[in-house]
C-alpha cells in the first residue's frame, strides 16, 4: 500500500476503507508515515469530512495505537465523563469525590487547557504535590480504594492520537466532526468503560457555537459509540456565561470545594447533578434522575463529598494546605462598571482568552501556567450592575500583564437597561 | 498574522489575500511556516482549489523566494520552452540546436524526471561530463556565446517552489491545477524572459488526460502570464504514445543526435517544428509558421542544428563519444508479438512505469538512475506486425530486472485486426 495513493483517494473524496486506515495510523508509529503526511491527511479529512465508518475505523486504530486497560477484576460499573471544554468548566472535580460515594468506578483521564479554555489537569496541578502521571498499577488500586482517580493521558495511552493532536493544533485542523469524535472516544475506549456521559458544550465560549453543530458531532460520537456496544448519555449544556464565578486552575480548586462545602452557584449544581445522574443511570444503579438526584443531594449536602475530595487529592500526593498560602496575596485588579443596568451577555471566548493572557492557560506549547492567575466574575447575566460597581477582579502574578486582558474582559460584558433572564443551562439530552 | 488562520481560511474555502500569501511563503525561508503547515496548506490547496488572483500571488511569491536573472544586457528576445511531461520527451534537446542558428536567446532551465515521466535534466546527466549546474556567469557567458544554455534549477532559484514540490511529491498533492501553474511559472518567470512556449500534453501517458482538463490547466497559466505580461503560446500535444522510438535517458540523446542527423520519426519532427515556430513567432522573429518553418527546416536538413547540438553539450564539459562508449553493449531483452494484426493502443502511463523499473527513472527519491536504460520501441500506433515480430527491447545494466517490465511492456500493446491510424498530434494552440 502506498502512502500517496491513500492521501490521494481522501483528498478526491473518496471514502477509506478499514485497511487503509490501519496502514495509516499504524504507519504513524512505525515511521512509515511522516508527520507532513500526517498533515496532508488531517487537512485533507478536514476539508472532505469523514464517514461514520470512517469515524469509527480511525477511533478504533487510535484506541489500539497503545496500551489498553482491563479493569475486569473491579466488579463495579466503569462510568466516566468527558466535556468538549468550557471556560470556568470546573465539573469533573465535583463528579469524581460525588460518584465515590456510590458503587461505581470512575477511571477519569482528563485533558489540558486548549485554546481558550481550561483543563481539568492543569486544575489539579494547581494542587501541591498532586501526581497526574499514573501507572496502571496506580489506576488499578485507587480504583479498589476510592472507586475512583483523575490522570492525564500519558504516552502509552493512544499515542497516535497524542500525535496527531499536536500537528492538528498547529496545521489549523483541530475543527473536523469526526477527528473530534476519534480523539476523544479512542482514550475513552481504552479506559475499558461500560458507560460514558458526554457534556457537549454550546454557545459562544465553546467550540461549537450552535445547538445544529453541537447536534452534528453528537450523531458523529453516537455512532461510533452504538458500533463498539459503548453506552453513552449526551448533555447539550449552555456555554454562553463561565461556569460559576471562577476561571484559572486553582480558583477553580477553591470553587470546587466552596461549591462541595455549600457555596455553590446554581449552574455548577445543576450541571454536576445532572451529569452525575446520566452517569449513575447509565451504569445502572438508578433507573431514574428523581431517585438518583435524592442520594446526590444527601451526598452533597451532608458534607461526604468534600470529604471525598479532600481523600481523592491526598490519595494522589495532593497538598490542599500548602497549594492555599502559595496563591495567597496574589496581586489584584479590579475591573469596574461604568454603565447601570442588567447584564445581558457574557462573551465567553474572550473571558476565556483574558485568562490565557494572565497566565492561565498556554499561549504556545512551551509556555510555562501561573497557577494562580485568573478571573474571579462578581456578576453574571440577569444580575443588576451599578455604576463603579465591580463587575471581575483579576489575578496575576505578574501585575503588568494586567492591562490588556483588563480591557478585554471589559467588553465583555454587555449592559443594558432591559431585563434579561440567565440563559438556560442545559439544552438538549440523548441517550445512546 | 497567524500561520493557523490562513490555513483555516483556506481551509475553510475563503480566497487568501495577497498578503497572507506572502507572509507564508516567505515564512518557508524564514522557518515561520513549518513543513506539517506546509503540507496542510498544500493538502487545502488541492481540495478547496486556488483562484487566479491566488495563483497569480503564489507563483509571485514563490519567483520571489529566490535569485532573479536579468538578461537585459542580452539584446535578444529571451524564449524558453517547458512541457509538462510525458514519456520519450526529448523536445527540448533538439530545440535548442535548431534555435541556436537564429538570433534569439534561450536560457533553458529543466527539471528532472516525475512519476512515469522522464526529464531533460536527467537525460543530460547521462553525458560524460556535461556540467548541468550553472552559475548565473556561466548563464550569462552562454546565452552571448551560443545563445543558449540547458540547466537544472539550483538552490537560488525559486528555493520556495523547490521545498514544497518535495513534500508535494510525498503529501499527494501534486494533482493541483493553481499548484502545477505555480511552479512552472515560478521559475519560468526567473529566466526574465520575453515568451514561453508552453507544450501541456494530453492523454492515457500524460498528467492530464484529456483535452479538457489539460484547457483547464492552461486558463491558470494563461491568467498569471497575462498579468505578469509573459507572452505565451500554448500547444496541446497528444500523449497517447511515446514520442519518437526511444524512452530512457541516454537512448534519448542517442535519438535526439539521429533526428538532428536526419533520422527522425515524423512525430518528433513535427511538434519540433510546431514549437520552435512557437518560440520564433512568440520572440517577434517571424510573422507565422509558413516563414519559420521554411528557416527551420533549412537549419535542421542542413545539418547545422545537428553541429550545433553538439557545440551546445561540449560548451558546458560533455563528451559524447565518451558516453557512447560508456552505454555499448548493455544488457537487451526482446519482446516479441504473439499477434498479428494493427496495432491500436500503447499504454503510455505503463510503458513509462516499465522504463522507469528497468532503472531508467526513480521509484524513490533517493534512487540512483541506470542512464543506459530503458526501451526501444519497435512498433507505434497504425504500425502492422507479425506473430513472432519484435515489439520493443528493453535496456538494463542489470539483467535480473527484465521479467516484470517485459510482461507488463508487452501488455501496453493493444493489437488487433481493425486498422487503425496514428492519433492526431497536435490537438489544439492558444495565444495568450
Amino acid at each position: 500500500m502506498l502512502i500517496t495513493e491513500i492521501l490521494k483517494k481522501k483528498r478526491d473524496g473518496f471514502e477509506l476503507n478499514k485497511d487503509e486506515i490501519s496502514y495509516f495510523i499504524k504507519g504513524l508509529s512505525n515511521f512509515n508515515v511522516s508527520d507532513i503526511q500526517a498533515a496532508a491527511f488531517l487537512m485533507a479529512c478536514c476539508t472532505k469530512g469523514l464517514s461514520s465508518k470512517e469515524t469509527t475505523y480511525l477511533t478504533y486504530q487510535m484506541r489500539d495505537s497503545g496500551e489498553k486497560f482491563n479493569f475486569a477484576k473491579i466488579n463495579k460499573p466503569k462510568v466516566d465523563k468527558h466535556s468538549t471544554g468550557g471556560v470556568g468548566d470546573k465539573i469533573s472535580l465535583l463528579i469524581t469525590p460525588l460518584l465515590m460515594a456510590f458503587d461505581i468506578a470512575v477511571p477519569m483521564i482528563s485533558g489540558r487547557g486548549l485554546g481558550h479554555t481550561g483543563g481539568t489537569v492543569d486544575k489539579l496541578e494547581s494542587i501541591s504535590g498532586f501526581k497526574i502521571r499514573l501507572d496502571y498499577e496506580d489506576y488499578f488500586n485507587l480504583l479498589i480504594q476510592n472507586g475512583a482517580f483523575m490522570a492525564c493521558q500519558t504516552d502509552d495511552i493512544a499515542p497516535a492520537d497524542k500525535k496527531l493532536y499536536h500537528i492538528r493544533d498547529v496545521t489549523g485542523t483541530v475543527e473536523s466532526i469526526g477527528l473530534i469524535t476519534a480523539s476523544i472516544l479512542s482514550k475513552k475506549l481504552v479506559e475499558d468503560l461500560d458507560a460514558l456521559a458526554m457534556d457537549i458544550k454550546v454557545g459562544n465560549g465553546a467550540f461549537m457555537r450552535d445547538l445544529s453543530s453541537a447536534h452534528q458531532l453528537a450523531e458523529s460520537m453516537a455512532g461510533v459509540a452504538r458500533e463498539s456496544g459503548l453506552k453513552m448519555r449526551i448533555i447539550f449544556s449552555s456555554m454562553e456565561q463561565p461556569l460559576g464565578y471562577k476561571i484559572g486552575n486553582w480558583l477553580e480548586i477553591e470553587e470546587t470545594m466552596e461549591s462541595l462545602n455549600g457555596q455553590y452557584s446554581a449552574d455548577i449544581r445543576d450541571l454536576t447533578l445532572k451529569l452525575c445522574s446520566s452517569m449513575l443511570i447509565a451504569g445502572g444503579l438508578f433507573d431514574n434522575e428523581l431517585e438518583s438526584g435524592l442520594e446526590l443531594n444527601k451526598v452533597w449536602d451532608s458534607g461526604l463529598a468534600a470529604k471525598n475530595f479532600v481523600k481523592m487529592i491526598e490519595a494522589q500526593g495532593g497538598n490542599l494546605e500548602l497549594s492555599k498560602s502559595k496563591y495567597e496575596n496574589y496581586p489584584e485588579y479590579e475591573i469596574v462598571s461604568d454603565k447601570r443596568g442588567f447584564i445581558q451577555q457574557i462573551d465567553t471566548l474572550y473571558t476565556g482568552i483574558a485568562g490565557i493572557m494572565l497566565g492561565a492557560g498556554r499561549k504556545d506549547i512551551n509556555d510555562k501556567i501561573d497557577y494562580g492567575a485568573g478571573i474571579i466574575l462578581n456578576k453574571k447575566i440577569g444580575d443588576t450592575v451599578e455604576i463603579g460597581e465591580t463587575l471581575a477582579v483579576l489575578k496575576s502574578k505578574d501585575k503588568s500583564l494586567f492591562d490588556s486582558p483588563a480591557e478585554l474582559l471589559k467588553n465583555c460584558f454587555i449592559i443594558s437597561d432591559d431585563y434579561k433572564k440567565a440563559p438556560k443551562l442545559i439544552l438538549d439530552e440523548w441517550v445512546i
